[in-house]
């Protein structure tokens, strides 16, 4: 079918996080954007989330083109173990997105598992099978975003990726409303936009107000000053880097990404630092607390990162002392509130005086607010949408936007992972899933740990494990010695052992009375009368494990 | 030694929750409030944390008085366990925060483990020992709030409770400004001020705004109207159900906890609720979806409250659908993002709007923010000033204030749980530490959970479990039976099991060959080896729990 699309979101869709999303017209299929996500709480264990591209395996065949958006860890993450598993043809990205992806997939050894090409939003459209794809320039919290123009037969697409319309970026690249008013004069058939800040009136600030910030808090501070942010914000390490360079101080880059980030920027010409000014982290006892500024990871709490290491006075090169400011230039993620809140009080408790977006304006989002989706709904006049990248409430809140901006309730697509979306010359619908869930990566595992793992996991967590230990003779199942019990991460009373003792003896003994010997059945009866005397007199409950030892 | 009152601290110093400080004179001692905390993600499987009062345990002897400032479970959810295990002449409180105490205390069979006495701040000051007090209005987020004043030979204390300074508060009982100014003017030696607004610029809005917003938002609407806040909040919900009576909708409050606190509020007269307008949760079938105001709990997204039931359509009396509005008029309490998050997405799902206070006025903070803070500073003119009531951040940034006041910085105290500050005439100062930690409650045990036992479950709940079991003759160590293996919670590639179980035949091989006998050190080895192997091949790290079963 020549003249229509399908658009099957692997990921981002009902989750801020692992964005994925595929583009179909017959049998040839390109990829926007391959992400990751972090594991909440309830993912015991778990290292990173995928987004499950089983659908893509199934499919086989050639993969045209993963196209990235930009640089983020929930855009590019996925990307090694897509190449891994899938046969690319191409990856296309921007100059920086570039740079960065080459040095993930060379620590994978994946640097030649598919073509790396440029994107670049000067440049001409570029076709790839029924694809013709242009590349507009959007700001966002990292340089070098792009929005992607996928036109087919079926029509023309416009998938924003993450922005926010700042008319004063950091780097002149302001998001191209010039281009994208071009495009809705041309006609959109189907915009799938940024919705992570579609429930937040007004508009989202500048990144030059962090600047701003910085010009006030940084020269008159007397000691060391730390600024914590994301390794990938190369715009707000370089308003930092600038503000030091002014006050006079010199700089030090702490923690293995953002010095990996900072060295690509530089070497890209997306940062500046004179060299002169860059001092490595050991050099730092030379210098006085008040002649450094010190840019580190860590701003989300991460347990092993610089700022948390400094924080409990574990970090090889930085320490921190009365007088000291260390700035938290990031918003927790939700869920790591409480991390970054300890993070903080260990600070304070050091002397520092910490400055954290609740209290100062020494953050803004990368994300486009309300105000600003309404402009880029205005701009490109689409017909259909279809919201992306949030949770469900904020899918919810810019479908809303759109039909206050005149979009039809019938041409909005509220989708999920896995919806199978197609566009057609008659319009935008729903018409299929396909199976779209999550792939636990857990140390050298990717998708062996699966929801059963995870449920004995949280069972484990929150009384612990019992284990009975019953030897039995297999010639006439009398038990030989008595029961061992084994306890880990429970705790009852002193006299309980005993008592459960007791109660794993009556209860083989019955069993054995009543001729029941299949171990199976043994063990279903262990668990229950246990379990239950557990919980009669501690309201707990353990696993309980009965292990029954024939000999 | 008469003239010094020694004060310490056993809860609410270095965290926001648990609350209860210890005031002596001599061998007299009163306590000022008796809360509880709830457990952070870390403390698996714990139900409550309460502050561990070792300290009154040891010390022995009749505490002449608990003291409450408000009906908060911080403040007063630990005086059950207090009074199951100390005795306790008398409970002050005032009549809101008496009621709602007497029934807790009703529930734990406890009614009469102390004598309860009216606290009145209109009423003359009580003599109890050595100690002198008087109460003072204060506004909060729960009606009948006061500080606590405190006169003993050492010098006049006063301590806050918690506060904000709202000038239009829903019952006209504003906190007592002019009370706190002739403080001031008679003198105050030792001020401990609630401090977690303390890093905050500004005032905190008036409770009227939230009227504000339910006038704004509810009589527009057509379909149900949900509005979920804190069960304890009874100016909250009289606000709520002022509207609705103004909007012709009946009103129905669902949740045991805020049915409980609504009854004693309305019996005691701190709540008004016509009687035609109430109806039950059973009732609501009967009623139109615009003609009802449904009041519940579940504001933060606990399991099993009724917002978080109704969000997942597993509520019995109430559903929500298109045309609906949720109005969450409360704060996430830090670490509860992601709960309440899942809520609001569940019930945009349902196709419901949700209003919460990231995006609607419809949350007011009931702590006073750090211009209320120079407020009280200036009233007062206390000579030293404690923090209470906090993180460290805030504690930290509520020295910062009273220091800009003019306090000097030695009579700034910056105290933690356990500290013994001592108020004598030369001032204010730390002279000792005592034990303060945290007593779990896990189930029907108290203070039986160890560290050991959470960091067993910490570790189990990462990677899971995994249980060698051998048999061996005890007659001459010769292994009876292949080793069996169970994993909980623990996966990697099937040939793993194999792989193991030959690792443990070949270790106990050795160690036989090698006269090894002794279970311990068979344990080990089966440990260290079967770890090894596992960590080899997968990175996790399981529990690894070897049983020798000897016959």
């Amino acid at each position: 079918m020549e003249g229509t699309c399908r658009i099957i979101p692997l990921g981002g869709l009902g989750e801020v996080g692992k964005n994925m999303t595929v583009f179909e017209v017959g049998d040839e299929r390109i990829v926007v954007d391959a992400g990751l996500a972090f594991p909440r709480d309830e993912h015991l264990g778990v290292d990173l989330v995928l987004p499950d591209f089983g659908y893509l395996r199934e499919r086989g065949g050639k993969v045209r083109a993963v196209v990235l958006t930009h640089g983020h860890e929930d855009h590019v993450g996925c990307l090694p173990y897509l190449l891994r598993e899938l046969d690319v043809a191409e990856v296309w990205a921007t100059r920086l997105t570039l740079g960065l992806v080459k040095s993930k997939l060379d620590e994978h050894g994946l640097l030649r598992a598919a073509e790396l090409r440029e994107s670049d939003p000067d440049g001409e459209p570029i076709q790839l099978g029924p694809f013709r794809l242009e590349f507009v320039r959007m700001a966002h919290s990292i340089p070098d975003s792009v929005a992607v123009v996928i036109e087919t037969a079926a029509g023309r697409i416009v998938h924003t990726g993450d922005y926010k319309i700042d008319h004063t970026p950091i780097d002149g690249l302001k998001t191209d409303v010039g281009r994208l008013a071009d495009l809705g004069n041309r006609g959109v058939d189907l915009l799938l936009g940024d919705s992570t800040n579609a429930e937040r009136p007004g508009f989202t600030p500048s990144e030059r107000v962090v600047g701003e910030a910085f010009r006030q808090i940084i020269p008159q501070r007397g000691g060391r000053v730390i600024v914590s942010s994301f390794a990938s914000n190369v715009h707000r390490m370089q308003q930092a880097v600038d503000v030091a360079v002014q006050a006079g101080r010199k700089v030090s880059i702490v923690g293995r990404s953002m010095r990996k980030n900072a060295n690509i920027a530089r070497n890209l010409g997306y940062m500046e630092v004179p060299e002169d000014v860059l001092v490595r982290p050991v050099e730092l006892d030379d210098l006085k607390p008040h002649e450094v500024l010190i840019l580190c990871t860590g701003s989300q709490g991460e347990p092993l990162s610089a700022l948390t290491r400094i924080a409990y006075g574990d970090h090889p090169a930085v320490t921190v002392e009365r007088g000291d400011t260390v700035i938290i230039s990031a918003k927790p993620v939700p869920g790591n509130e409480l991390r970054v809140h300890d993070a903080i009080n260990r600070l304070a408790k050091s002397g520092a005086e910490v400055l954290h977006q609740e209290i100062a304006p020494v953050h803004v989002s990368g994300h486009a607010c309300s105000e600003e989706l309404r402009t880029i709904l205005s701009l490109l006049r689409p017909k259909a949408v279809m919201p992306v990248h949030g949770e469900f409430r904020m899918l919810a809140a810019h479908a809303q936007l759109a039909r206050e901006a005149g979009v039809p309730s019938s041409s909005i697509v509220l989708a999920e992972n896995g919806s199978v979306v197609e566009l057609s010359p008659e319009g935008v619908r729903i018409v299929d899933r396909v199976e779209a869930g999550v792939t636990f990566v857990d140390g050298l595992g990717v998708g062996d740990v699966q929801d059963v793992a995870l449920r004995d996991r949280r069972r484990l967590s929150e009384d612990g494990v019992l284990i009975v230990i019953t030897t039995l003779a297999s010639s006439n199942g009398a038990d030989l010695a008595p029961p061992e019990l084994i306890a880990r991460g429970f705790t009852g009373p002193d006299e309980l052992l005993a008592e459960m003792r007791e109660e794993a003896i009556r209860v083989l003994g019955e069993c054995l009375e009543d001729d029941v010997t299949e171990i199976k059945l043994l063990q279903e009866h262990l668990h229950d009368a246990v379990g239950q005397l557990v919980y009669d007199r501690t309201r707990r409950r353990p696993m309980i494990l009965p292990v029954i030892v024939e000999v």
